[in-house]
């Protein structure tokens, strides 16, 4: 059965304090888009590609892409204001299938074993989100006011989280709210529970410089 | 007025799956704990350190300072089975003094914006516990059962937290606790609100394997 994944890479550069939108960035000489995508064709050629990006880079994506002589197949289309418009406007690009991925398009180092867990999981239980536990004591409040939280019951979440088609589909029938923040809380809010799997920690979403040079060190390692 | 600065090295190398402990693992060729001690001498070097290792480590840190030419002034006391007997411990080596820091060893890269923002902090308003923003969603709950949380409520807790030395102390003087997990926590069990400052994103805690590697990075671009 076919299987799609849409790549979300509708941000700018904004907390990277470049011109250039943080998925364009070079890490190791190429594009973090171009790693991503690569990373998953790797895991499954078959696996079909839609790229999310804003309307406006969608003609620079197309010439770096013919720059990096960047031949791997993936469907591209507009996003929209918030990630949760993107991904719906990705879901438009989806035949019938058996299970949607959606990933950040600046998290290139999610790694193979992950990706099993992910769609394996979400074959049998229906979804599938990767997460890792804190390493790192946590804080619940604002810098005025704040109380320890039991760091145990915490976990950082990763993507691809991976569903159902059918299950993604009727969360993304919903109208938008701000508690919106990943599809694991788009779909519960549809009223399907999520299940959890173990991510990896070398899968870090590309956010800040420091970041570009983390990454390039994982992508030599790997 | 003098100023202490109390690092905690007790850890064992479980998650490292190392026989070295983590504090001793070489990051460009010298071990972690004395990138450690040298940040701090070289943000003060009038702030009295003292190092709190398992009783078992103490010969072999002096096995290493010797073979590593380190002179940097330093006292060693044997921690205890937690961290918290462990800072107590150290306790027992503060004179009288203004403020006392409290400092995971395996922290090399605390900026020495983020250690004069700590004691600014503390001298002024009693303590300073470096936190930062998450960049990543969180979820609460276990493996099977999880609901997401409002990121922008939560903070990392980052180290040197640093105290009026009377703070700490009374903090100190209560029976341990599971709850003690930071010596945020201990002050605040005995009455005392704690204040937030920012860190910053070097400032890792070396936990896995690939922070080593992230670790030697930073230490570089410096």
């Amino acid at each position: 059965m076919t299987n799609y994944c849409i790549i979300v890479a509708g941000g700018s550069g904004s907390r990277m304090g470049t011109e250039t939108p943080k998925q364009f960035l070079l890490v190791g000489g190429i594009p973090v888009l171009m790693h991503t995508i690569r990373n998953f064709y790797e895991f499954d050629p078959f696996l079909q590609l839609i790229l999310v990006l804003p309307e406006t880079e969608i003609s620079s994506w197309k010439i770096l892409c013919r720059q990096y002589q960047f031949t791997i197949p993936h469907q591209t289309i507009a996003g929209g204001e918030t990630r949760f418009q993107s991904v719906k406007n990705g879901l438009l690009l989806v035949r019938e299938c058996d299970l949607i991925a959606v990933h950040d398009g600046v998290r290139p180092l999610v790694s193979h074993k992950t990706l099993k867990r992910c769609f394996e999981s979400a074959d049998k239980r229906g979804s599938a989100i990767p997460v890792l536990p804190s390493n790192e004591s946590l804080r619940k409040g604002d810098m005025d006011e704040s109380v320890p939280v039991d760091r145990s019951r915490f976990y950082i979440v990763q993507t691809p989280q991976v569903f159902k088609a059918a299950i993604l589909k009727n969360g993304y029938k919903q109208s938008w709210i701000t508690e919106f923040t990943d599809d694991a809380s788009v779909v519960e809010h549809a009223g399907t529970p999520v299940r959890l799997v173990m991510g990896n920690r070398e899968n870090i979403k590309i956010t800040f410089p420091e970041d570009l040079i983390i990454a390039e060190l994982f992508l030599k390692n790997r």
